[in-house]
């Protein structure tokens, strides 16, 4: 079996694909063009998120049986085209969820306690204690959003904190256990005081999150979100925490994160945003560690391989 | 009871000390000077950490039964003459050990996911991913060294990361538990990959940790101090950084934490290390939350109330 590789893969991938008898043509820095050209001599696609694998894609790779996403979220393949032409989408949640829970736990905690800004200001020569005094996660009631690979292994590393955990996914029931509740919507609203997100970018999710969604939450201290940016209302969230609506956000993932090429409006909601020192930013690198680099290609080479087994036509 | 007060607490000490019957003279502001000339008239005394509670404040204070400190370490009071006084030390290591905890796993996350670096280049426009890849928690070894409340309450968090926890405490034994193991020193300095420090400033604990004591460990990569600055030697965990023996290091503590009054040689060592991206720093604010603040005080005039009904020279 012929798979092209689109995106730059830690160095395992070639051994544990020939060792399933895939036979990777290992092109990371191909170009869209050049991918329309050769896609039809491969049965198998492995692509990060470089590249949106459209119906113009999917229609000139006529021989594919599967795309494998290197990571968790699949919006950047078109599962409408997929389904049609009964390609296989395979991703690789359980490779990355416990670098982004770990780093969810990270950000969270350097919102409560100032980290970014006191290290900043150590460096600087200041030394502010009072200013720098934390609020506890202990007793908080952290609500998430979704309760997927990642909501999940959240919440697992969350349950050593003393808090009250509680969880809403529109798609998912039966998954409380003794750490985790599980609650409607109406609940989340009314009880969460940290909220973390955790919903993939499909189109309803797009924006759902804006200022009338944030502000009918009742007790909404601080947000998380290591999802996708586009799901979030930057702008409105910007307006809550300069109005101390809202205490602070830890943002992993922003709306558009071509941040060197933002339109004007998205610069001035931006500058704003980066003046505030009651917000944590970090590049989208929750889920991407050294060992999660590794962890993806075993799975998804574990699942390659489950799936040459399970379909007839290879 | 008069008890006096020297440092600035949280308004709830005033209710708190009233309705267990003591009298508090709240002067958070007082000089040692002024100290030294009213301590005779008090039975008890409150303090932080600013004035250093030695021989001559002692001796003065010919009424004290009592010497609370609002706060865990107690390094800056004269434990010797406080016993051939019979005077009792109460501190409330109970009331900030859950703050200190989530400050310890706060700094070690944003250490292993560069995230006080990665932050500060997202404000200035940087997005850069790659660089900004973090290491995992899960599956590594984290060595407690010393394994009183916070040693505990750091170890209870870090139970659902995944770990090995291993924990030294050369006063204590039989502590260990379902998720950390008792081990010797040299069991210690075998396996730690990551050093979290937890002892007192004691004597014999001055200067302990310098570059022979860190360089006997075999897998160490990261160390954690929130404990004293005293108990690390400075200058040569810059060394070992520097020479990349040491992968990072995340400090809430320093040597000298005056850092607008250091020796020359002292200056040059803290200019040193504010260059190193793989530092994280803190101005002594472990254990510092708006929560533990008023823990501490509850703990405190818990502590006092026993003291008064167990002392019968009240």
């Amino acid at each position: 079996m012929n798979v092209l590789i689109i995106d730059k893969m830690h160095d395992s991938i070639h051994g544990l694909l020939k060792a399933i008898g895939v036979n990777a043509d290992y092109q990371p820095d191909i170009t869209r063009e050049k991918i329309l050209q050769i896609i039809s001599s491969y049965e198998g696609l492995i692509v990060r998120s470089k590249t949106y694998i459209d119906a113009e894609v999917l229609s000139r790779g006529k021989n594919l049986k599967f795309v494998a996403r290197a990571g968790a979220g699949i919006d950047n393949v078109d599962m409408e085209v997929m389904n049609a032409r009964n390609i296989t989408l395979l991703n690789a949640p359980e490779g990355n969820r416990d670098a982004l829970a770990e780093h969810c736990i990270g950000i969270l905690l350097a919102l409560l306690n100032k980290i970014h800004v006191a290290d900043q200001e150590v460096r600087n020569g200041k030394w502010d204690r009072e200013g720098s005094r934390g609020v506890e996660l202990m007793g908080k009631t952290i609500g998430l959003l979704g309760y997927g690979f990642m909501g999940e292994a959240f919440a697992k590393r969350l349950q050593s904190f003393g808090c009250e955990i509680i969880a809403y996914d529109k798609d998912k029931s039966g998954f409380g256990n003794e750490y985790v509740k599980e609650v409607s919507l109406s609940e989340l609203k009314e009880k969460t005081q940290i909220l973390s997100i955790h919903i993939p970018l499909i189109k309803e999710n797009r924006a759902l999150i804006d200022k009338s969604y944030l502000t009918s939450f009742k007790r909404l201290d601080y947000l998380v979100n290591t999802s996708r940016g586009e799901v979030l209302v930057l702008e409105d969230l910007l307006s809550l925490l300069q109005a101390q609506s809202l205490k602070g956000a830890a943002l992993d993932v922003l709306e558009n994160e071509k941040i060197n090429s933002l339109s004007s409006h998205e610069q001035s909601v931006f500058e704003q945003l980066v003046q505030l020192p009651q917000t944590v930013l970090t590049p989208h690198v929750a889920g991407w560690s050294f060992e999660s680099y590794q962890k993806i290609n075993e799975i998804l080479t574990f699942k390659i391989e489950k799936l040459v087994e399970k379909r007839t036509d290879f």
